[in-house]
């Protein structure tokens, strides 16, 4: 996974070796080439809930490691239960080996009990930033990144680890939610690169699909948003730098709601589209 | 499965048994609970090639039948390999088993083979109709069915068997590329129905999802769009008549392209969300 290494490139900040970065540290994982083991890392966590996207991340890694193709192009994930900071077992099985794409699943367990399973297409993402067609539609309209509101780590009554490794600028206009005056609509737009300059790369992507506040925050349901399915796909190799993200999501009915995040490069090009089925419930009223 | 047996209600057809109805017999499972067998069915085939929707929905199926839950929620599919006519194994094994939700995996065999793995989030779906929110774009604007083309199933070099069991009306704006004008968007509409009357339901929308011409058609691109990953989100029970359905792409690059579909009822509900990950090669010039 040479992309990995790739990092300290972002404006202004430190260049740490590869193997210094928090990513890929939290991210690593031991034995293979079928059963693989992995630390869950209690700092990229809200609350004391490892964040989806860090987990999924940490899945593909070991799936990535069990095939011959570089990169995730469509990774689908079930959520079964909350994991915990702390040793995880990984099993792979290959599904299909073929020359432009491989399949893999993977089962991320702790004490025996699997808490997440993921089908992962794997291939090889070009370099090159020339879609064949493309929809009119370009990257979300975010103000600059100075005028965006920065990520707050300690929040009343949690702790957002998370927000110590990656540095998230949230759109003005979709983070009424924190000043008791939420938009109204499932959306939420903002900037994310990492604090310590790694570059991003497909499986950085699979983290930052799921970095976003919940788009429920603004429907005004202030609660965990449980992601019962996160589907990802990854459409180009992205550029160092800032990454501009949204999510939307369209239905929220019988307590679950879609969210569609799109995660476009700095320079301007679609680089993952991902979607999310979660639950939400209507706060009781007081 | 009690829905699959409430059809007959559209408009001048004649009304079957639950047990005529052909979606119901081409899908049919035996065995159980955690091994089942099942016919795949000569008629729902584009050439000789089985619809992916309709494998979903097959197996599908076999995953509701070993679950306490009636409905799919989140259905998440790889298709590793193209299946034929004749008998398959499926092979189902329960992930989660919740208040509110249940997980399966199911994996569809030939020949000993895997061709499609699905994890599937079940439980139940209301049939009351009232969104607690939605973004304001509805159904697509279709034009009347009357004023929509029937598709046609024997077209040049290949039958296309499924026609004899779906009722498909395309909007005339989407089908430039079967008269040589395609319209150079990833865009395709148009209404769905059974044509025996079998009634839609959950397990039917995993069908109609994907029964649409691909939308890389309209790219000018005359060739079979491989499915690699299918998702699917069910967020209501459908009723009875034609189903709108709009498919749109956002990027095709590197071989490879999205497609989003939304399914809506007779009542203006969208009771399916899906998104698939496709290849489509550039023709050669001639």
């Amino acid at each position: 996974m040479a992309e990995t290494g790739g990092g300290g490139m972002a404006d202004g900040q430190p260049a740490p070796t590869a193997r210094e970065h928090a990513f890929d540290l939290a991210t690593a994982v031991h034995g293979g080439p079928g059963s693989w083991t992995a630390e869950v890392d209690p700092g990229w966590t809200i609350g004391d809930r490892p964040n989806g996207g860090y987990l999924l991340a940490l899945a593909v890694r070991a799936a990535l490691a069990s095939v011959e193709h570089p990169h995730p192009l469509a990774v689908s994930a079930h959520f079964l239960a909350p994991a915990a900071a702390g040793p995880a077992a990984l099993e792979v099985t290959t599904l299909r080996v073929g020359r432009s794409l491989s399949t893999a699943r993977v089962t991320l367990a702790q004490d025996g009990r699997a808490l997440l399973e993921a089908l992962v297409g794997a291939g090889r993402l070009g370099a090159d930033g020339t879609p064949d067609w493309q929809r009119a539609s370009g990257p979300p309209d975010l103000p600059p990144v100075e005028d965006c509101l920065p990520g707050q780590a300690d929040m009343p009554g949690v702790r957002i680890n998370i927000l110590d490794h990656l540095d998230i600028r949230l759109d003005p206009a979709t983070t009424g939610s924190f000043l008791g005056s939420p938009s109204g609509r499932l959306e939420m737009r903002g900037w994310v690169r990492f604090h310590d300059g790694r570059a991003p790369d497909p499986l950085a992507l699979l983290q930052v699909v799921d970095a976003l506040p919940p788009t429920s925050f603004e429907l005004g349901i202030a609660a965990w948003a449980p992601t019962v399915e996160l589907t990802v796909y990854l459409r180009g190799l992205p550029a160092p730098g800032w990454l501009a993200c949204v999510a939307r999501g369209q239905l929220w009915r019988d307590g679950w709601f879609d969210e569609a995040a799109e995660v476009w490069d700095a320079h301007g090009r679609l680089v993952a589209q991902a979607r999310q089925f979660a639950g939400a419930r209507r706060p009781r009223s007081s």
